[in-house]
């Protein structure tokens, strides 16, 4: 285990109807309120109204930056940093999935900083300070509900990155898995294979002596695994609902999962590199990708992919080689992502190989990436043909 | 899966030499510092005078409370008060176990109350603030380190009471499992019962659809299993002991494990009961009481007690009912810390039935204790029996 730092201030509030919290959660960062939302599906289906209802209780005054994209556009954290600024806002509330989340860290951290926000995801600049933030989340996937990343995406240079800091961990997310009901299938197996993702790059690492900490990433896989199904079965399922939503925050929590660990990255390194050249969504982006690399990296360390095999997916080891076995994991990986209606290949989103090698190219531009193996451009590439 | 509301504050340093941070955790918070500590043993092996450089490093006034008790007591606290209040103390530094950061918790609630801190601990009142504290954690155990929880024992009235408070976690925590190296081989295997009575405490629950918290319960138990016994073979093995030590923590860090689960606590109740009366080590007193609770309650969810024996211990299911393996795994506890070295029953640390009756009183003086099956004052009599 490696020497680690965690600390982790946003505070959670789970359970059915707790967004009638919502008012007296926000009561102490002000009264000046920007709320960040997506496409209107909080409208159809009246959360607007409870949310709106709770500001007004404590006599908010109530600014709105709506029409927040899927993959979270510099565009719109720029109209949100300039509402912010116009009308003295003080505190910022996302209410939808991880984009809006992400979007409204970014309006966060902007608001205060003299430069362009878009410094603080291209390393120019490090967030000092950052406006309060708040979050309701309808989404089971990203975990940015309780940690300081964001990631957006800057359609002008083709670049989808992350920032992270301590200053834009919510101060409070409020995590009612009955808003998860309506959540379209495709989106509920999206946000499945995110947060399995978010885990296997933790969970896939060099660092040694770390039992406590891969049980924890197993606990959250197996859960995921046997909920996932449940979930995309009977869409209003409380109990798996609640499961997933406590696992995808757990999932990501600021590394409470993985403290001591040497995290990988490397897939969402190249879905980010997709996703600069097709606007496809995060989760489909890396079913298609993790399983590859997977099968790329995983001699790197057998060991660790026997364990996964054997204790996430129940695969009986008896008579069989440690490269059986680790095979046999992945492959069941791969079966239930499919499963689970997640794509398999590049080609099932449209994808072919035109823009391979940029896409390649883009994802190493800053050096290698991973860490659990080094991945140099031609690695990528290779990934990305297996995927093809 | 129950509503809940999860929040913890506490910074965690953790690894090897992070005593080299403590200056710098420290600094926010005020030049005028109360140093918290126990019998000595920080001065013979010199985490003292790495303390002092540390405080020195940043100018700090440094004011002493030491000889804090094993089961600290109400009286050190009012001492510790005291000198908080006619130096003008700012912050409360405890190097030491659970007892030494309890004490200091309570200091730390007690300067700014007008009333006796006691009242805190009696439920008289609730802490509304407290002064930040900080800790140097020199024992695997209780968890305190990264939660609310103080546990006060008052000799006038023979009462061992615990009161818990947002305001008590500390503001940091530095985890050097080093320091752990020196702990006598009773203490380490009482902070194993310990830590791993923390989890029985959240995991025998009747709350349902919990998957991911059961989990996370088996993930420490069988970490704390399969290191607690490198540790004792091995006092310098830095692997074994930064594992127990990452266990603990998580095993009482404000609920992490065990969010939206109803936790039960009898166990602790009636152990809190015969310190009252003896004197004994708390990790000595569960390892009596636990094996002896679950003989008696297993009944109540015989699945959990399945599960527990199955998962946790590796019982074989084949061929035995579901009595059988339940009974199997709480042999397989019992056999675990007789193993390493924790008493079995009462007559093994000097305690006989003269008491008995009262402690069975002193018990329930509030009410019945426990969730996971309520106790009346013959139920917990009936387990003291089953323990002499």
């Amino acid at each position: 285990m490696n020497n680690f730092t965690f600390y982790n201030p946003t505070k959670i509030v789970f359970g059915r109807g707790t967004v009638s919290q919502l008012g007296g959660l926000m009561e102490p960062y002000g009264k000046k309120v920007l709320l960040v939302y997506g496409g209107g599906s909080i409208k159809r289906n009246g959360l607007y109204d409870r949310v709106m209802e709770q500001l007004r209780s404590v006599g908010a005054e109530v600014h709105e930056l709506s029409g927040v994209e899927p993959n979270p556009r510099l565009t719109s954290v720029h109209r949100g940093i300039e509402i912010c600024r116009e009308h003295g806002v003080e505190f910022i509330l996302g209410v939808g999935g991880g984009s809006v989340i992400d979007a409204a860290k970014a309006i966060a951290a902007g608001v205060p900083y003299e430069g362009d926000v878009w410094d603080f995801y291209v390393r120019k600049a490090r967030v000092q300070k950052a406006l309060p933030l708040g979050a309701v989340l309808t989404l089971a996937a990203t975990g940015t509900e309780m940690n300081g990343n964001s990631v957006i995406t800057n359609w002008e240079t083709r670049e989808k990155r992350g920032a992270g800091s301590i200053h834009m961990y919510p101060k409070f997310s409020i995590l009612d898995p009955e808003l998860t009901f309506t959540v379209p299938t495709d989106q509920t197996a999206n946000g499945i294979v995110d947060m399995m993702s978010h885990v296997f790059e933790q969970y896939f690492s060099q660092t040694m002596d770390t039992p406590l900490q891969e049980r924890f990433c197993e606990s959250i896989l197996k859960t995921v695994i046997e909920n996932g199904e449940i979930a995309l079965r009977e869409p209003d399922h409380y109990a798996a609902r609640a499961n997933l939503m406590l696992c995808a925050t757990y999932a990501l929590n600021g590394g409470m999962i993985s403290v001591g660990v040497e995290d990988d990255w490397a897939s969402h390194g190249i879905e980010h590199a997709i996703s600069a050249f097709y606007d496809i969504a995060h989760g489909a982006g890396l079913s298609i990708v993790f399983p590859n690399w997977m099968k790329y990296v995983y001699r790197e360390r057998i060991d660790r992919f026997v364990q996964f095999a054997v204790r996430v997916w129940g695969i009986d080891p008896a008579g069989k080689s440690d490269e059986e076995i680790a095979l046999a994991g992945i492959e069941a990986t791969r079966d239930y992502f499919t499963r689970i209606g997640a794509p398999a290949t590049l080609g099932e989103v449209g994808i072919g190989r035109e823009h391979l090698d940029e896409m390649a190219e883009h994802a190493v531009r800053f050096g290698p990436i991973g860490r659990f193996r080094k991945l140099e451009k031609d690695d990528v590439k290779a990934i990305l043909e297996m995927a093809l």
